[in-house]
């Protein structure tokens, strides 16, 4: 009997976020392709401020095209109490509310502390329950922020105990700019997992440093059962330097699958999405299986 | 206390052994780079066919230099009691003989089976012991290979017990195609360790599709204490198709210091190194810490 791990794709929102903008009618052949993978979850678009963020400035044009994949779960990316308003309005089913663990990040990404954006979880989870919208509370810097260095577990904790308290549906740790390793990661999920209970873990990985896989495996056996990938490697940050390469979906389906992971995407099919992505942004993209193909015969 | 891990560098011969052949000068070059790393093992050549391998064709002029390195325990690779001999008479103290755990792979790279080569242990470790040189027996393709696909655990066990039975000082197992995952690596172990016992065991991993940090770590907590690695993630192998990239040494280095272990190998001197093989063969290499490099705060 094999375990079952969630993928969410990513690649809409945080594999274009810090790309040069392209047009809807290409995100929407992404998007097609990502949906021949089989997978469940999407992460299609952030409603948050069009001038700091200019590729997701087209949210609820896109977001008006979802009904077409009904298979698939979607969410949006919110950092505030307004970003949550416009992604209901827009009819998304799911929202993610990003909370830095750390200060400079947190008043540089959202121009609040992270105590303050923290506190905002209730207002988010009001706004997005009075219309059946699910909460999932993401905590950016996880492990590590670009300006403040190691974040202390205690605020993750901390942050963990208020969306629980504040009745989120989900909860996720995300290492923003990929340099948490596969210790810190068990460390980190162990000390969570008695303060969230039930809810449904997830866990965000960058590939910045080399070691996205090794961490996101490392979460798996410490307990997550979500994942963020995103096909190609496709990647970034504009708020955190050196942040580049989400995990590619593609080469943590071949991890997971050849571990004994059960994954709702196909590996294949997730390759040719990452070939769709690669030629939306028209760059080499950092995926190992996109170069290598998924053959181990020759 | 943290546990330690001995990383042996193999730039030298599995980096350099698919590059077209550079100057014995840039190898001392590169030598010089690797020793100021701290690291106490190095693989430094091969004693194999100069026709088939013309990039490892200097390796008794290179053996001739290691004495200037005191502090470092050089091995080299060989394939068969012909090539041994060799690098006994050159000075070397430690040898390791490869062999395939299947017989398409076997035949391509030494013209014999797995069970001939297997069968040559013995004869290997009279040569090395005669002069009081350690052996080292490393299993290739031990979970794949590139012609017959997966590897049946019970020819790497066979291996194994075939090792011990010699005399061996040391057993390793090599993802020669870099197809490993962390759960069939962690499989193999557990199954490999009753049978080797005392014999210290080592792993060697390609990151061809994007694993290999994540089965190097896999490998250290089901029991391995010795890991081989590349700086700047250089290497391949000839005659396995699609076999590209060692894991890098800074790559590795990073994940298992940040997760808590203790390497002889300096970070930043391992980026230099890095540094220093991408000049010597003139193209990028695939480490992730040389692109990114070891800064956490911006």
């Amino acid at each position: 009997m094999s375990k079952k791990v969630a993928i969410r794709e990513v690649a809409l929102r945080d594999g274009l976020q810090i790309e040069k903008p392209i047009p809807l009618s290409a995100k929407l052949e992404l998007l097609v392709a990502i949906a021949n993978t089989g997978v469940r979850e999407v992460e299609a678009t952030a409603f948050v401020s069009p001038t700091k963020v200019p590729s997701m400035a087209d949210a609820a044009e896109l977001a008006a095209e979802l009904h077409n994949f009904p298979d698939i779960e979607f969410s949006a990316l919110v950092a505030s109490p307004n970003g949550a308003k416009r992604a209901v309005v827009a009819g998304l089913r799911s929202i993610e509310y990003v909370v830095a663990a750390d200060d400079t990040f947190s008043l540089k990404n959202v121009g609040r502390t992270s105590t303050e954006a923290t506190s905002q979880i209730s207002e988010i989870v009001d706004i997005a329950h009075a219309s059946d919208v699910r909460v999932e509370v993401i905590v950016a810097t996880a492990w590590d922020s670009p300006f403040e260095g190691p974040t202390p577990s205690q605020r993750v904790l901390d942050i963990a105990a208020a969306a629980r308290d504040q009745g989120v549906d989900r909860f996720s740790i995300a290492d923003t700019i990929g340099t948490a390793t596969p210790g810190r990661v068990s460390s980190l999920i162990s000390q969570l997992l008695p303060i969230i209970g039930d809810l449904p873990l997830g866990a965000h990985f960058h590939n910045t440093r080399g070691c996205g896989l090794a961490s996101a495996y490392a979460a798996v056996i410490a307990g997550v059962t979500r994942l963020d990938a995103s096909v190609g490697g496709l990647g970034g940050c504009p708020f955190a330097p050196g942040a580049t390469g989400n995990i590619a979906t593609e080469d943590l389906v071949y991890l997971l699958t050849d571990s004994g992971y059960h994954v709702d995407v196909d590996l294949r099919a997730a390759i040719s999405a990452a070939q769709v992505a690669k030629e939306a942004v028209d760059h080499d993209l950092p995926s190992a299986l996109l170069r290598a193909g998924d053959r181990i015969r020759s």
